[in-house]
């Protein structure tokens, strides 16, 4: 498979790079990269799109959050998540269909807070939630057999250092573990799902 | 209680205002009402609040959607729902939270295409969800007894003519039903929840 790979220098894109190895990865990112790509910039999303060319899978593991006390968040606050984990990953999945090979796959990343808030996660669980929800009812209008899930991990072993005090309780798992929901989404035939790696 | 009611123009805004009216109620909308507001504008929901002043319970039945094909949405056609029925019900709530007494409430409003997505509807779950979620973490954060809910009405039988053809085999209600879930939210102790009329 040519699978398109956005987010690849980040700790879960590394794994899913190296778990999907025996296809032919284009990786993209917005500093490094095969192709670079802002996901918050319609244009930069299709002109990436443009130069990959066409795809068997799309897998996104990239997207910021504001992160920060309820009582202080203000709509601008929100609109961080908004713009770039929602919004970009979600122009990724709407540009990127048109460019998807019959058969082919789209594959987010949202994340365990979707299920289980925690402290100053109000737009993180929102977001995440946003994204199972599209893909829960994109993958009821795909057609010619493509699929589109989301994945959703727990805290990396690999960024517990700085997460710890966030998710008190957690169980951190190894980026090689969520990546292998990665390679469930794009070999198997999940499709609308969430596959959460908890 | 004093209470801000924002979309109480709109079909279960009037049913609303009906089933809390043994409350003192201000009226708030884009076009009309005793305050005026456009919720995608967060200079005119400061405002809105300046004018309110302080408050026992903000509810809120207002938010636009993007309805279209999944083939042919794209990025600007998602932020639509994005900035409207998403970010500008939760500025009412970041910014009113700061206007609410001790032990008062917020009630969102989201819809049945979240639990059941419909053609053309992926805008309207992903929003939808993100509103559900954001009220499930938003209540783990807030103090002094105040609450946050999400009510998600069925389709309404005044609205059944015009939405029909996009709901086929659902079972309208009335607004009237749907706004007993407001009343359950602002006179109950429920917090967190999704407050499903269907």
């Amino acid at each position: 498979m040519k699978i398109l790979l956005v987010g690849a220098s980040g700790t879960v894109g590394r794994a899913i790079r190296q778990a999907l190895s025996r296809h032919q990865i284009l990786t993209a990112g917005r500093h490094s990269g095969d192709l670079r790509v802002d996901i918050t910039d319609s244009a930069s999303v299709s002109k990436m799109f443009e130069q990959a060319g066409r795809l068997d899978a799309i897998v996104s593991a990239t997207g910021n959050l504001h992160f920060g006390p309820l009582s202080e968040m203000s709509a601008a606050d929100f609109r961080v998540g908004l713009e770039n984990k929602l919004l970009g990953q979600i122009d990724l999945a709407l540009t990127g269909q048109h460019y998807l090979n019959d058969g082919g796959s789209i594959t987010l990343t949202s994340g365990i807070v979707s299920a289980h808030p925690i402290r100053h996660g109000a737009n993180a669980t929102a977001v995440n939630r946003a994204l199972e929800g599209f893909a829960a009812a994109a993958a009821l209008e795909l057609t010619r057999g493509q699929r589109i899930n989301v994945v959703s991990p727990n805290v990396l072993q690999e960024s517990w250092e700085g997460f710890a005090p966030y998710f008190p309780g957690f169980e951190a798992i190894p980026a090689a573990r969520a990546a292998l929901a990665y390679v469930r989404s794009v070999e198997g035939i999940a499709n609308g799902q969430t596959l959460t790696v908890w």
